[in-house]
């Protein structure tokens, strides 16, 4: 291939960057021209893109965020705009495309892929709710970022013998409230995947309190609950002081990991090189600490599980 | 004197540790005993203090918080506390009282000087809404962390060309507010002092977003406002797309900085002087770049006057 | 079991203390008594150890250093030293113990194993020259810190256009070098595991200027060279101006990252699993992105090899 | 005026970006076109000068560096390249310039006020080296830098009972070493202003052994010494292990303090303002914690005092 197209579609992360940074280097490398597509899928229906050179995207791997901006496209999910995507890409010569992206995204790279243009994805979400991948672009960040917030909230805390539930993202998915937990030193983590009897905590809280530990950090996924109604709940039960914080955009996003940057390196050299060799239709990713490709189809057909063996390594280490 | 006692009170910032720390040296340094009292007023009241010696403050400048606890103590308020707090001094040869808090806080220092003990106040509050100093301890940490948590966010709103309304501490006093937002970049700062025009705002937003400029950062002080509720009357009214972020207790925990480390050793100096000198009801504090003592009463009837001079030169360097 | 040790040796890094943490609250929750070893196998030898209850790690996951500090100990080398050791665990009827260490650390923990005390490894050491594990604990922070330092060092660089040759640690293993290199996009990575030829880097970067690429930040192992003697031989060859900095013992130190902070829960529940059972002579790691255990002679006896696959992405990338 | 410039000249600070912004941004919203001149006195010399937009200085205040470039002209001393200067600046109708540097770099802008074109200085140096200004940009980020980085190494020297000398920035000025010691619980501080006798710092170090305070972080400024050199002596001394650092150019570089963003808004403005009265051969600064300007050459006849005050204070807290 000699001309290829890279966008970033769905919610940013902070190493998107990263991952364009590495796609452009690569391609360059093996003497293809890369355009840059505006605003996602939106970008591509509509025809915004613009030739990404090398040295633009020098020193962007350690900047958040996404230099060709992101966006969620419905237009993408209908017949109508696929085949708008593909005129795009036709006018302008591009023979395959690298899609950076949660699992919506990749319907998008499929659909193209069956209407002709190889398309690639690599996993760029802070949820790590992506089956295939044992770590997405992103997540390693988000985790690092709120993990650092609630050091912070902690000394707070402390200082006047508080509860406080700080809730993280995370729809459906528990993975970071699981790590951003572990890391934190949280005395509780809740996350949809495992079911949690409040009163259970509180009575735990409350045996707490008798032996002194009067602190908790109560670390919550966005999709297990709502902190502050879980806050008013514990107060409630407890007559204890509890306090609430949401920890917002910031987990979005801010400087990358090193993990992070290292991954978007790879898995991006990884996706140039699929195009290269014309292979759509397929993503990449890291599995056994191993750069891997699959089918897309059989990507998208796999259920994430939720990481039983780290919840049970935590759970053995708080049963003091 | 040769036996001195400090605590903390009030809302905690970062720099409580700090000042503890140059606190229990100086009056090592000068051959006097330090008791820390637990827990604030409530400790001096019930008689909850414990030697601390130099040993013991190493190594805590850096770390936010406090090692002593803070709390409320509405029984401070009452003559019969005050009384009880007197006789705990007494019962442990305690002949003078480093005092870190908020002007809530100075007020029981100045109860406890007119029953006999000297007390001195060293202004401990994220607000900086203390009218004879400068800049109170805290502030600048509580500053820091919000403007670098802003940067975090601009990432991505940049990505998807958002608008975000941030929550900044402070219930009175828009200090917080206005340094965050000259220092992070934003495009609207509000705060309580200054009365603010939604419907301009909103004008001025919909007038930027026709030359391009989608994206602001609008820091809202938590006295001006509630960030969801702006955030959601904004929506109504240019029809944008525009989130809102509390930034919580991230605010008042975690490493302190440079300018308020400094700050925390200079004024405990100051505060161990006074009392080696036989002066109580003073507070220390930092006015023209000179670190000044002030009668209590005096400063505690002073008026906090908004930096109206430094909020001009914000709109100064807007108005293009 | 019902008494174990832990002790930490070699040189530090900044995740001894999470790893202790996990040892420590993993013990008490199977109703074990814990003693931490003060200064590594010269505590351990001369009977310098102290009981460290759950509530005395707290709050130590996120503090660099190790609070029962470390050493290096010649005397373990020999028979005698080794029989004093085992003395001092008999007289605490201590049954087993906990390594956290490089490779040399691990050799007493061999010959504690083979004079009857079970002791198990865990590998902390920031060069990551540990064959058997695809990650040693410190090594990811001590990448993250080194990364962000050439982040503000390139900055400066960039306001005058010049080059820098940076020193990492790593003496025998260019894992930190290609680490620190990739995330922080140097422009040449020297490592003591791939030859290099100084003068085709001059000519390389006499090229770049050519096309006003000016400048260039070199990554160096410190087993590949002398930071110094190298840019003034790039100097000497290319007229250019060149600096050179080497990052010292900031990256033993500070706050470890999150993936180390769960690297070292991880390792630490395994090992005291591992004891638990009577196992002693193993090394606890992870391995294709799973915690796993290993004899200790096998560990020992594998030969590290360098990242090939990592380094050619690198190259794949910079070939442009 | 309607036309103006600006330039960044001598060692570069991470604080030059945030005032390039501030003049850019209060110029456009006088009405005023801005130029940025490339790599200081040598692109004006030369002609290498482009207009700066708002937009284009839009998210560069949290940015280090300067995206103008600086350089050192010696050209710039002599009066051929002075008049070089004023012909490129009428060649450009530009009125008044605006010079970002240390006080060699005033005295371009003084003589090329001389000359008739006004000129005004902005104290941008890491070193806190120019006398008319408490505070120069860039001093605050570089302080900052250096405490956390020492802050990292000591809990590496903690983990062995180590000495460190930390070397900082600070050719002829101790301000760098005086507020990082200060900040960063500093055990001796050495600076060029302060006579010190080694013998007596040696003595103090064996004599806090005998009590068990084994660490000590000697902060050593730049002019005072090499750290190497007493490192080896103090340990020919003492005996004891010694280890040194020296903290390079992360001190130039990376993302700027609040407090320093906001001098440069500060500073920026009022450059430009004094411009538009048409006031040159004037420095802006901070004095008494308020925003002034000077006459240049009264600025440029002050001599530096060292912070005796500071310094004194530092002493009074370690007498123990």
């Amino acid at each position: 291939m000699k001309r290829i197209a890279v966008l970033t579609s769905g919610g940013d992360t902070p190493v998107m960057n990263a991952a364009i940074y590495s796609v452009v280097r690569t391609a360059a490398s093996k003497g293809m021209t890369v355009f840059g597509i505006i605003r996602g899928y939106a970008g591509l229906i509509h025809g915004e893109l613009t030739e990404l050179l090398p040295q633009q995207v020098e020193y962007i791997v350690n900047k958040g965020g996404t230099i060709i901006k992101s966006a969620r496209a419905l237009e993408m999910l209908t017949e109508e705009g696929q085949k708008k995507a593909v005129k795009t890409l036709e006018d302008f010569g591009i023979e395959g495309l690298i899609v950076i992206g949660g699992d919506g995204s990749f319907k998008g790279a499929r659909a193209l892929t069956h209407l002709g243009v190889p398309a690639v994805g690599i996993p760029g979400t802070i949820d790590n709710d992506i089956a295939y991948t044992d770590y997405t672009l992103g997540f390693d960040t988000a985790v690092s970022t709120a993990a650092r917030e609630i050091d912070r909230i902690r000394t707070s805390m402390l200082s006047h013998d508080r509860i406080c539930v700080v809730e993280v993202m995370g729809r459906h998915c528990g993975d970071v409230a699981l790590h951003v937990g572990v890391a934190s030193e949280a005395d509780y983590i809740l996350v949809p995947e495992v079911k949690f009897d409040l009163d259970k905590v509180c009575e735990d809280i409350l045996e707490r309190k008798k032996n002194h530990r009067e602190v908790s950090i109560i670390v919550l996924s966005e999709g297990a609950g709502d902190s502050e109604e879980i806050a008013t709940a514990i107060k409630a039960r407890t007559g204890l002081d509890i306090k609430s914080n949401i920890l917002g955009y910031t987990q979005r996003g801010g400087e990358p990991t090193v993990f992070d940057r290292i991954l978007a390196m790879r898995t991006g050299v990884r996706a140039v090189e699929l195009l290269d060799e014309g292979q759509g239709g397929r993503v990449v990713g890291i599995r056994n600490n191993k750069i891997i490709d699959e089918d897309i189809d059989k990507a998208l057909s796999r259920k994430k599980k939720f990481d039983t063996e780290l919840y049970n390594d935590y759970l053995n280490m708080m049963n003091f």
